[in-house]
């Protein structure tokens, strides 16, 4: 096996252990003696919702609704219904869809079960306002949070309490049904509370922070929002309360979790895996030669591991478009990566979106060799110049080293891995 | 003993690792059975001559001269002479030592030793255009070659074809006498032909290279430079010459070095030390994001290091101002540290320039503390804010945490410690 294969079978293997038809059949409840509905919102929520079909017992009622985005649907389903609809912002057929959700888990009874499959992409896909407040009252506030830099825990808080069915209202409307949550993660920390705003999660922040949030960031709210926030009414249940009694929450997939899977597989190979860590963030250049400073010192220094070795890191870098060109933030990154190694003979990396889809393009991301460069220059592209025109996808589409999947229907952001041989 | 001196005693150790008084004596030579001349050029010039000086034995001869930085030297020394010179664009005072370095090493014998002192710097403060060519000739070439692009090793090629000192010259010139070459590296990978263009160490490079990177980079040379290096004389001293047959060359001090001195510190206080790499580079702000998330990875999920455990890394960071504040890249990457980390419990940090200044300012860098930002903003300072500012300094020394040691007379690059602590 070369060591592009292996770079191309680990990545495999992290988007595998995050595969809604893997992750999620191994973590199904059996079914209760009453109705099972099945609700949720992301960008795998279609994929999880036909990995629960596909083990259902034919005998056992199932139903329900789920809530994706506009093409990660995957076809229709026989029992459960699969709504597209709008992320990052979201739109109409979000919320009509996330309304008729509360209603179908209402009057249910302690025999019942209410499977949620919830994933990244999630808060935006499942927004329903809060009565008295519209989807332009909530658009307006969140667009002011993104402006004041508030940190992402600020900006939960405020959405919670302005949501008819985040912050734990969806499990509130469910009970005394039985709540059982699977969740794909792709945030740090993997808190279930933070992804999709926990729709099932007891909230631990009050209405007196969330109108804290706003006088601390200067953000004048409409007066619906305003007086919606004063309403004792409006606060989300809280944790020890009656609605979470028989609630559970399972993490099927994290980050983490597929960055683990990516390294047995280079453990299996003699390669000595090093996660770096599962949130690296940061400009993707930047990240690249940084990257490539730690990799030059495992090959030189034996240091922090000695080749033959991978370092292996998740998270969501960043691309400030300077450039003409295309391209996601992982084709950037292998090209900052390229020019930082300068060719080092024992080097090779691959950088992919697990969700198969690096930016806008259609690729997944790319792979990186010692001869990358060299054969780049005998087509007459130099990787300096296409890094500064920001043209990773062209770079790597030219000299034919895109990793393409199509979409994955998961999501656990990207995975990164740079393999260093041992010394020739 | 608190995370924060044990911070502060790894920069010390890592210091003093690369202090001529401590790594000067050690490496010595006997003294010859006649003259010695002490020559040599760089940051620590003056305080490697001084450390000579300080272990010679007083009844054998001892003379030379030495190039340091304007504001290095150490005062008059009673044997060597130290004659200060600019850095880093070369000036007269440093062309005119460096003729008599030239002068000072011929007519010598095999029973005389020229002991070459060389440190970061060394290049341009031994800055002799070979006969024929004037220094604005080669300022003239090394300002096209820095905006080409070319790679070191190109310009270094180049440099060693234009100087009559650099490339092994300096060697040649002092044969038959025995030279010992006591070099201080703050280059990646040590390698004693690329620090201050390598005086006393064969060159592999030649004529026809120089010639081929001028052309491969369009650069248009002036006639006088354009006919030397078409001048067989020209050609540079090549291994296994005999004017190497005396020459033995030590690294004495290096980044790597000061690196595992820290982390013997840092085990023996019970901290697992990790080096991450000892030439990182980029973005200082962005090399500190990707700093913040192996942190606290380690803190989270105990890789690639368990807690208690100490991050390592060295090399130059870049600082692109858009602000109006002061500091160094080692202010600037602590704060951006702060801002990443947000006040993480477990995570202290240091950040010093191991010449003792960072940038222009009057310190060598700074601490980070848990506390930092929370003390910060009582005095009114948001972290984020003064990083839009690059004001590094003005937030460091505003909450009393800069690190101040004044010149310490080496360097050996950036010294970055993060401390992940056992969980509370």
């Amino acid at each position: 096996m070369t060591e592009d294969d292996l770079l191309r079978q680990m990545f495999a293997a992290a988007v595998d252990a995050a595969a809604p038809r893997i992750c999620v059949p191994a973590h199904l409840p059996g079914p209760p003696s009453g109705r099972t509905v099945v609700v949720g919102a992301g960008k795998a929520a279609a994929a999880m919702a036909a990995a629960v079909e596909a083990h259902w017992p034919a005998n056992r009622p199932l139903s329900g609704l789920v809530i994706t985005r506009y093409g990660h649907g995957v076809g229709p389903l026989p029992r459960i219904e699969v709504v597209e609809a709008s992320h990052p912002v979201p739109d109409a057929a979000g919320e009509q869809a996330a309304a008729r959700i509360l209603q179908l888990v209402q009057g249910l009874t302690e025999d019942d079960l209410v499977l949620c499959l919830i994933s990244g992409g999630g808060s935006a896909l499942l927004a329903l306002p809060a009565p008295g407040i519209t989807l332009a009252d909530k658009q307006a506030i969140n667009r002011a949070l993104l402006r004041s830099g508030a940190h992402i825990h600020d900006m939960n808080c405020v959405r919670k309490h302005l949501s008819a069915i985040k912050g734990g209202r969806l499990a509130a409307a469910a009970a005394p049904a039985r709540v059982v949550t699977l969740v794909i993660s792709d945030v740090p920390g993997d808190d279930p509370s933070v992804i999709a705003s926990g729709p099932t999660v007891p909230d631990t922040t009050t209405l007196d922070d969330a109108r804290s949030v706003l006088k601390r960031f200067g953000i004048v709210a409409p007066p619906a929002v305003q007086a919606h926030l004063l309403d004792p009414a409006a606060e989300t249940p809280k944790p020890g309360d009656a609605a979470f009694r028989a609630c559970e929450t399972q993490v099927i997939a994290s980050p983490q979790a597929s960055l683990e899977a990516a390294a047995e597989v280079a453990r299996a190979a003699g390669f000595l895996p090093v996660i770096l860590g599962d949130a690296i963030e940061g400009e993707a250049a930047e990240v690249a030669r940084v990257m490539a400073g730690i990799a030059k010192h495992c090959a030189q220094h034996a240091q922090p591991a000695p080749p033959p070795c991978v370092l292996i890191s998740g998270g969501e870098t960043t691309v400030t478009v300077r450039g003409q060109g295309r391209g996601g933030r992982n084709a950037e990154f292998l090209l900052g990566l390229a020019v930082a190694l300068e060719g080092h003979p024992a080097i090779h990396a691959i950088a992919c979106d697990t969700d198969g889809i690096d930016g806008t393009e259609d690729n997944a991301g790319a792979l990186l060799m010692p001869d990358t460069l060299a054969r780049a220059l005998t087509l007459g592209l130099r990787a300096r110049d296409r890094l500064g025109d920001n043209d990773g996808y062209g770079f790597f589409k030219t000299i034919g080293d895109l990793v393409v999947t199509g979409p994955t229907l998961t999501n656990v952001n990207d995975f990164r891995a740079i393999l260093v041989a041992r010394p020739g």
